[in-house]
């Protein structure tokens, strides 16, 4: 934890990125707004540090992966879901938008293959490069 | 994003609260592990410049909490599941430990009041003090 130097005294957290998702999807204007949207699998490409952090991971399992968003815009607090002048003006909070303070994303997905520090998962609506911050069990 | 100093190449993503946990378990020891396990409702205190970020969250609403687990040991990559030793060794991407990598809480909650910038949500099972990052309704 450090301070900013700018006005604003809250903290800042330092994520470091585990890994990166490896899609077809390139770009956002073409990914689904949800995986469960027609969304294809996608590789997660693990640091090769941190695979000891994968022991029990298995085919089948149900996990939220954790991404960042990197390109969502911090500095939205409030959207018209699913971006449709249709839909009334909503806080970002209210919303799944990419765009928002912290851009993180939650994805659920099953592991389809686990092959050492790559994993298959689907669906996954995060495009291609797109930085993997955390992977957590499903509890019921 | 900005690069590290260290050998580590990996960028690193810079998260701020978006508010704070206010509870009366305030000591990880004496906190149930999940939320499901007879934890309290708590207060979350949202950050009054981001308060635009709420129009929409109401009282019965589902959502996942993310914080920021401060106590969480980053460099822990497995861990025996509840500190039980009968447990086997896990990775802790296979654990919802708040020793890991990236110590990121998720957790399902409802909203029970909502007055002004601060939410009462339950159950909760973090901490007093414990920094939250993101607010996102349950998607089906």
């Amino acid at each position: 934890m450090k301070e900013q130097e700018s006005s604003d005294t809250r903290p800042v957290f330092e994520l470091r990125p585990i890994g990166v998702i490896r899609s077809v999807l390139t770009s956002r204007r073409d990914a689904p707004k949800q995986g469960s949207e027609g969304a294809p699998d996608a590789w997660i490409e693990i640091d090769p540090s941190l695979v000891e952090g994968l022991l029990g991971v298995a085919p089948g399992d149900e996990v939220i992966v954790i991404t960042w968003l990197h390109q969502g815009e911090r500095d939205t607090l409030q959207v018209r879901p699913r971006r449709d002048p249709r839909n009334p003006i909503t806080g970002v909070f209210a919303t799944r938008s990419p765009d928002r303070p912290n851009p993180l994303g939650l994805h659920p997905v099953i592991v389809r293959t686990v092959e050492g520090a790559r994993l298959l998962v689907g669906p996954m609506e995060a495009v291609d490069g797109t930085p993997e911050v955390d992977i957590k069990p499903v509890l019921c």
